[in-house]
């Protein structure tokens, strides 16, 4: 059985429409936005959240993308208003009938309909594309692993799961890059928290080594209060420094080579700052049968709390 | 080429968006729902108007109906929320993504894109179901064809255009009656306007005789000045009287048998009341290559001066 915060409780809204917490996971292909946003309802439970994909919004399927000058990254290859009005009506607390763009087939089959839970996550390659889908949000990610990094995910994926060869991925990849830069990375800017997976500058791990990552936490929402959860430890730290445009920013240091236990340490700080009296889900971080990334967990635990601190 | 009304004006609101005319024609299967409608479509021009139907929003494909224990007609198998929802961005301006379903193969296939036009017209087993779906079209039609003429025409539809044999259909409109009686013919009672084909009582006109109709034409909005424009005529007249809920009512009475210069005349009467100066279009009133229905014609009229009359 997963672990469920069935027994958590959030302030409950006056009247009987539920307004859920948005939040948004973007990023480009394969770059770990399922992974993410599963264990986080896997924590809460099926019953407390639902995540859809705004990929699903493709406004062609994949017979007829090959005879168009522009790839599924693209907005005009996706129905943006629709999603904008999606969005909508969800953090308004009404149901959806979703399309559903099927990965398997690249058909686009019969809608889905989505009624709002009291947690939306929504992730895929433009959640935040537009101002008006980013103000749907109550918090924002963007996954940003290194491009050598994201190209291994998605052959590892795309080779087992999706039917495709090594060379055809490579090929996507080179065909997307443009795209990716104009409307993928793009939204890194405007995302509240950017989880950065890169090798620590300056050190020479053996090449098994845990990814490190850098999680910036962007002051335009509150966080967990990082200063005091890191003290005196060695897994993780913080360092305040200037953003892309200047501005001052928090980055998480999570280092790949720390033992295990100085990591766990942290992300018990975080998950008992959240003021549950229920243990720490024990699935947080895993990758995969006994592969787990400290980064991917201590995301996860500042996401648990923007979604279930009972302190704001 | 369809006779286009592409250069008559109503009034243009203030903003950009387009708040439509809305139009519901609610009735049974095969009442004659979409024949009404693609008249109107074809008078009005596809770049001013667009028709949906409420049929597409069945929640469950034809395989999955067969397993359960309500028709097609029951609230249950249809997004009922759904249809209120898109019948609100539609009435207020904005686009939808639509699910289609496919009567030829009873699946349900990928969503289409649906832009607001300046008349929406809204046809189907329930689109006056909920108060919330009356409450946002402008006016309302029932379609009301005694059950043995709409046997055989859902008989003659069905087994020509959609495969089925005679006694399949037979067999599913006894299935359905429950429901029909329910669902379908509840909604009666809502409509702004009911048309009631049926012979004129104590009359015995041959079996060829184009089938008669009662009109009626509640005061829930303002009609026609038909009291003027029926006078002196003797193949339409009005009259007065109790609907079913004792509430007054006119009844048009549209015969059948009546010369058809005897209809043109009243048609032409209603044409030149909307006001607009452009000659009357030929295709109203077509059933088919050479079959012309005068009730169907005037019930036309009727709705393309509540859609376009320049006098309110």
């Amino acid at each position: 059985m997963p672990h469920k915060l069935m027994s958590m409780e959030r302030a409950k809204p006056d009247t009987k429409t539920i307004r859920p917490f948005m939040l948004a996971i973007a990023g480009d292909s394969a770059a770990g936005k399922t992974t993410l946003a599963g264990g986080l309802v896997e924590a809460l439970g099926e019953d407390r959240s639902t995540s859809i994909c705004t990929d699903d919004y493709h406004r062609y399927d994949r017979a007829e993308r090959k005879e168009l000058p522009f790839t599924a990254l693209n907005p005009a290859c996706n129905y943006i208003s629709i999603i904008e009005q999606h969005l909508q009506l969800m953090a308004t607390g009404q149901p959806i009938l979703k399309p559903v763009y099927n990965h398997d087939t690249g058909a686009l089959d019969r809608p889905r309909l989505v009624e709002p839970k009291e947690f939306v996550i929504v992730e895929g390659l433009l959640p935040l594309h537009t101002k008006l889908m980013r103000s749907c949000f109550d918090v924002t990610v963007y996954l940003d692993p290194p491009e050598e990094v994201r190209t291994e995910w998605k052959i590892s994926r795309d080779t087992k799961t999706r039917g495709y060869a090594r060379e055809q991925v490579l090929a996507e990849l080179e065909r997307r890059e443009p795209e990716s830069e104009e409307f993928i990375r793009a939204q890194r800017a405007d995302a509240d928290i950017v989880v950065q997976f890169a090798p620590i500058e300056g050190r020479d791990d053996p090449p098994d080594t845990p990814l490190s990552a850098t999680v910036l936490l962007r002051p335009t929402v509150p966080h967990p209060p990082m200063v005091r959860i890191v003290e005196d430890t060695t897994a993780i730290h913080l360092k305040m420094m200037r953003d892309d445009d200047e501005r001052p920013v928090d980055a998480l240091h999570v280092h790949g080579y720390a033992p295990d236990a100085d990591s766990r340490q942290v992300e018990q700080r975080i998950w008992e700052h959240i003021g549950l009296d229920l243990p720490m889900p024990s699935h947080l971080g895993a990758l995969g049968p006994g592969k787990r990334s400290a980064p991917l967990a201590v995301t996860q635990l500042i996401l648990l709390h923007h979604l279930l601190s009972t302190q704001r």
